[in-house]
């Protein structure tokens, strides 16, 4: 039984980890909120207040924190006595928060894979890279991690969990498919920060097929499927977190991911892609500043949560299976659709916000109830997936299934 | 009579300057080179010793020059003993240069018009913003200052003025055509300093239409001709600076510029502005850098000066000119093809570098031989035409026309 959340970071799924922690804080107690920018976080529980989602009364705490200084963290960790950490800052920071996690004994909840800021696309498995490293030290020290719990990694793992415990004997294939088929209104603009995103894209994209990692490059490979709700979709095999665990949890040959684009975003990716203004190396201007392009590119381009308002549309997020149960081959699509309007009406989000910023709070819920407080650093897809989808099925993410005998959802006792 | 030429800058035009200069040097003395980084200037120097461009035997003087601080210029005009200027440095810079040339007395000769970095597309006529307001104190002190002796502006200035003088009673419309059919080779590139390129084409489009300032945005308005050697060929209506002096200078009620772009070009420049890639306003990276967008954008698109080895096929620039003569209405085009091959085994640079730095040494001979000493401040519409045209007969940009008598070289007597 853990309680008291520290959130850190104070972007677009802060936000909503925020308001959704705030809507549980009678099972979560003190919930704080740390950031770079103190503004941010103010900015945030003023919108918590405004929607009136505190549950039981109380406030959030706000804190500027570099989150890279594990001994600031560590010591806010102490100072809130927070026994549950959600990172949803920059993937540059997990290492670090983790660090004041195992230090502190709080458990640690992520969202996203760590990145270092000078690399692009390592070897797989990525979690191999850092993450990982730490799982004796947390196994020792009885600390709870759970990397990837926002939909995609996260809620997907669990989709994958579900369909090999539930609806396969062996399965041959998992397609996650990501879908959003929302429209925000700008020229361009990317769902979360466009340093993170275009760093998904720039580099090789790595899948596991036929049990082996396979490289091709962005936008090499595609697919289109008639979808529930957003129905005809094109998406490209794109690099994806969730692919690095589930190949090493999961006894499955072939795990993919795939991205939906339209022929916008390609073009515009393209053309700053072509002229490395993409990079995460820096180059000098003729007057001899040094600038890394992403950055700049970051800097000109809307802030993600500032699509919210006027954000229409859904997207559709599954796991599409294939494999065999009980000898017949068969094929099950597990997916959420979640709209961005209704999002913005509950915690003044967008969907993409949304769907990675209500899972960590389910995770944290669990956590805080011991289900999931498993005292050692571990994947979704390792952990029970029912309570979690439970959960998220009355949180604003329902789980919905398409098979054989239809499209329904899907509810666990 | 004047002699001894200093070369203000050290890019692809520059390097041409240099050339042409040493392959005249026997009429323009000794030679100078200066800009803000030495080894540039020497680059340029080893070039024109390896080509064996001189034509007496001698060598191009280089020096450091930080061309904004008017005393520096000033005592190293003195100290080259140089009474003629020749700026192709960036067009930022004129205004302190033409400061140094009122202040030592050498003769100022540029190719492209004054630009406030902090400023884009200002109000018409462009030259009566900045170069203009010292036409006084020009005369007052006996200098000799041509404006814009470039290709274009500079030559097409020159078959605007001989179009009158020659071939017309009265002029309807000057149709300036600027089209580029090379191929580089790279994804994508700027054929002169990418900052100087795009902020010609990010602000309004002004043009001189039924005598009045007309505004347009850019790519929207195009035409298509069918064109000398590079054949048929789509052409955008742009803001260039010889439409601001020709418009003052010559009775024609409509003057219009157009500049040949293929559809990948407009794709990424398009991508580029609607971004607000190519900015000149700063903006701020999350780490608190302030950086201009466009800078950046130059710093990653190859140096122009390195497109010349593998630079190929022509470019076609001329006035398309219709009016009146003897009663008749009559169509005339005045143009120059030059070829990027002939230009970098001749220079060493590509085509449009080449003719842009042709003009210039070429009015530098008419500046030493006395024949356009002017002792005042003048565009090269004002300027006997014919010397300028059948010099550059013989320096490597000929003269066409092609009329209802047909297609065929122009020479003078």
């Amino acid at each position: 039984m853990k309680k008291n959340v520290l959130i850190i970071g104070a972007g677009g799924v802060a936000q909503v980890v925020a308001h959704k922690c705030a809507q549980h804080n009678d099972i979560l107690g003190q919930i704080a909120l740390a950031s770079r920018t103190l503004t941010k976080c103010e900015e945030i529980t003023k919108s918590v207040e405004e929607k009136g989602s505190m549950k039981r009364a109380g406030t959030i705490q706000c804190y500027a924190l570099d989150a890279l200084d594990v001994a600031a963290t560590a010591a806010l960790i102490r100072e809130t006595q927070s026994q549950i950490v959600i990172n949803v800052g920059s993937a540059f920071l997990n290492m670090a928060v983790l660090s004041a996690c195992i230090e502190t004994g709080a458990a640690y909840l992520d969202t996203a894979i760590h990145e270092d800021p000078d690399k692009i696309c390592e070897t797989p498995p990525w979690y191999e890279n850092y993450e990982w490293k730490r799982k004796t030290v947390c196994a020792e020290n009885k600390i709870t991690a759970i990397l990837g719990v926002g939909f995609d990694p996260g809620v997907v793992n669990a989709y994958a969990a579900l369909a090999q415990e539930d609806y396969f004997d062996s399965i041959d294939s998992i397609d996650i498919i990501d879908i959003n088929a929302g429209h925000h209104g700008h020229y361009f603009a990317t769902n979360f920060d466009p340093e993170i995103n275009f760093r998904e894209f720039t580099g090789r994209v790595w899948s596991w097929q036929n049990a082996q990692w396979t490289q091709n490059k962005m936008f090499e490979v595609k697919r289109t499927d008639n979808l529930p709700v957003v129905g005809e979709q094109t998406s490209y095999m794109t690099g994806h977190d969730e692919i690095h665990s589930l190949s090493k949890n999961l006894n499955v040959p072939n795990i993919r991911f795939w991205m939906g684009f339209g022929e916008h975003y390609i073009n515009v990716f393209n053309v700053l892609n072509s002229l490395g203004l993409l990079s995460e190396q820096p180059v000098t201007t003729a007057e001899g500043l040094e600038v890394i392009p992403l950055k700049v590119v970051k800097a000109v381009l809307p802030n993600p949560s500032s699509l919210a308002p006027n954000y229409t549309g859904k997207t559709c997020i599954g796991d599409l299976v294939k494999g065999q149960k009980d000898g017949q081959e068969r094929e099950v699509f597990i997916y959420n659709v979640a709209d961005h309007q209704d999002a913005y009406n509950e915690v003044g989000s967008q969907g993409i916000s949304y769907t990675a910023g209500v899972p960590p709070v389910a995770a944290a819920i669990l956590v805080a109830q011991g289900e999931w407080d498993v005292e050692k650093m571990v994947n979704v897809e390792e952990l029970p997936s029912k309570p979690f989808l439970n959960l998220l099925n009355h949180m604003g993410l329902p789980t919905n299934i398409r098979d054989e005998q239809g499209d329904r959802p899907l509810h666990f006792s």
